[in-house]
């Protein structure tokens, strides 16, 4: 039997859903808006997309979207379709142009959000999926168990090489596991990337010679792909494990090759998620979409974080943290590590493991760590502390009678 | 005086529209949620990106997205925020990290559009911008003056190698300047790749031995970089003078590395822009989205079409056309080919020409030319005759009554 691969959708519809589910599905595969004679029953048998499920919800009286047909009532129902692999290949690129194509401009939708991905297993047999993932990351951190408790260089830019240097040693001073280029920092002028990097792992070297712990940090490469090259070599010649990337800016074909080139993990940011997923109407769940990137060869990927400074619900990031944690097929886990960040502290360590039932994750504060009254050292330990209470499922002010570090953190974290 | 980049936004927030622009423009350059002792003013004057300019446009009492701050009033505004390009250098990547990156998930924000950009002289000297554009594609197709007539292959899906090259028969035959793969045909089993460009390019090489005019036919080449790369010199081996690809399904990194590699236009196509910009109050309109990938090298950039069967509006379709035809920068003009396609026939054709004030596009037409009762050639012949008398300010009618073909066209058209 052929391979299929499976889209669901959450869709708004002015029209007949049935009709609507049928234009989108010919839409992206054998149709046209005009009845053309090549479009025989064979040919649309053979390709066409095929309606899996269509599902109503409910109906409202106003569309989501404008643009869309006029109607009195709109409907909106879960939509699931199916493609045969022979369309178009194990092609991640034109996976994208299928699935997240000219689909959402039509004027049948009023609304329309992918939510869901099943790939067949010759994708996992095209892409690589993660080189690192959890184990490997892991490995090089040393971090056996537990999450990575990690920082965001910040102020995000304006700070020279030395500046960024002297912060991290603070931190690896400080215990840190894990730190982090901000997205926005990457090769200008005034820091740029090579300084940045020698004089930051001038640092985490000496360090690592002194106590055996290697901080690790991703050292953001995103740019054009021969400069992304050069940079991840740079950072290996140094002694670096981690490269970041922002996935929106590279895109698919940015990440296949950085994956193909690269010998340390891929931390991968999300900037501009929140363009294509803000409105609820409209966009990408992120479950589909990380798979992508999984796929593509993503080892971290960013989730936002409970009780965030952004606009995301709790619910959504847990569901995102899952959907990263989760196996890409049954025979091809290619699991990644979810990264957690936006106004983190240890109060989110017992919630964030409750929800995911592990600690297989990267849990980044800067405000939760910097702000501490006894200093950085002791903001890690306190980070630290809030996941041990968690997963040994120790109230948070129980355990801080033991630990002072995180005594003194409760007050200023709340 | 340093270099800046102006980036202009639709902004609606629940905040204090100035407070609004300050988190923003914080965001994007040295800010963080937390003071930071490391944030100094001199720091904050060189890196910090700066409000340039904050109108109010009016006020709304609920919000146009969910999961931001609450409020009584939500106020909408024009934001110019600019960056010294010392921040992140001249690298389009790191300028869409910048200018479309964290802010739009910001609780400030209940609706961001990205509107416009104004990119500095260094841009325009680290990237390429069109091989071809206008007069490039002008030369390959032998279109000297006039829009290129074009169609695209249909069923989008479903074809067999041989099936697609009779349909590129009776397309060359007819006098067509274009052709192109529906951005769904890739390199699918039914329908590969290489068999497909062979026996298509068979056709194409024929016509044009016999006649002097080849057809401009854009194969998709997008996939992987090894893939395009290899997909492009199979094209060029067999005389092809054109390749496609799907810019969001590849992304900047690959269109760069394909502009770098490739000997023919590329054409651009831009499947996936509806969930960049369906919803109103988010995302990119098409003037500063477009910018980005005609530096990095696109030759042709698709607009939709006026009266398209999609739920753009024509206001937009030609904001999106005059965004393409005008220059990226006075000394780099950049400029690239716009394509029109969805629903066209000669109607469109006046309203068109009006509209931009020039016939340096590609206008596609599917069912407005294989509809044509007399065949294809008098639908070719159609929608050429259409555009003299769009050129020549003739109405369509008047223009009919001296060519039979657009005579029996009107009929079908309306």
């Amino acid at each position: 039997m052929s391979e299929r691969i499976h889209a669901t959708y959450w869709l708004e519809t002015g029209d007949d859903p049935r009709h609507a589910a049928d234009v989108i599905a010919g839409e992206q595969s054998s149709g046209t808006f005009v009845a053309l004679p090549g479009e025989t029953p064979e040919l649309k048998a053979r390709s066409g997309a095929r309606v899996e499920r269509l599902e109503m919800l409910e109906t409202v009286d106003t569309p989501s979207l404008p643009g869309g047909m006029k109607s009195e009532v709109y409907t909106r129902c879960t939509l699931e379709l199916s493609w045969p692999i022979e369309n178009f290949g194990a092609s991640l690129p034109n996976l994208m142009s299928t699935i997240a194509g000219n689909l959402f401009e039509l004027r049948q939708v009023s609304g329309l959000r992918l939510t869901g991905l099943k790939l067949p297993a010759s994708f996992a047999a095209a892409y690589p999926g993660p080189a690192f993932g959890i184990d490997g990351t892991r490995k090089l951190s040393g971090v056996t168990h537990g999450p990575l408790i990690g920082t965001i260089i910040k102020p995000s830019v304006g700070l020279s090489p030395e500046e960024t240097a002297q912060q991290v040693r603070e931190l690896v001073e400080g215990g840190i596991d894990f730190i982090k280029d901000d997205e926005l920092q990457a090769d200008g002028s005034h820091c740029p990337f090579d300084e940045r990097v020698k004089a930051v792992m001038r640092v985490v070297n000496e360090h690592a010679d002194r106590t055996g712990k290697k901080a690790m940090v991703a050292f953001n490469v995103t740019g054009d792909l021969d400069q992304m090259r050069r940079r991840h070599d740079l950072v290996l010649a140094q002694g670096g494990t981690c490269v970041m990337a922002v996935l929106n800016s590279i895109g698919l074909v940015g990440l296949h090759e950085l994956r193909k080139h690269a010998q340390v993990p891929i931390h991968a940011h999300r900037a501009g998620w929140g363009y294509m997923s803000r409105s609820p109407e409209l966009g990408w769940d992120y479950a589909p979409w990380q798979m992508i990137w999984r796929l593509a060869g993503a080892d971290h990927l960013h989730v936002n974080g409970l009780r965030n400074k952004f606009s995301e619900s709790d619910e959504s990031v847990i569901a995102a943290a899952r959907a990263v944690l989760a196996p890409v097929m049954p025979d091809a886990p290619m699991t990644a590590m979810p990264v957690f960040s936006s106004g983190q502290t240890g109060l989110q360590a017992a919630d964030t493991y409750a929800a995911l039932g592990r600690a297989d994750l990267i849990h980044t504060a800067g405000g939760g760590i910097f702000g501490h009254p006894q200093g950085v050292a002791a903001g890690v330990e306190a980070l630290r502390e809030a996941w041990v209470a968690a997963i040994e499922g120790v109230p948070l002010e129980k355990h801080a009678e033991r630990n002072p570090a995180l005594r003194a953190a409760l007050g200023f974290w709340k």
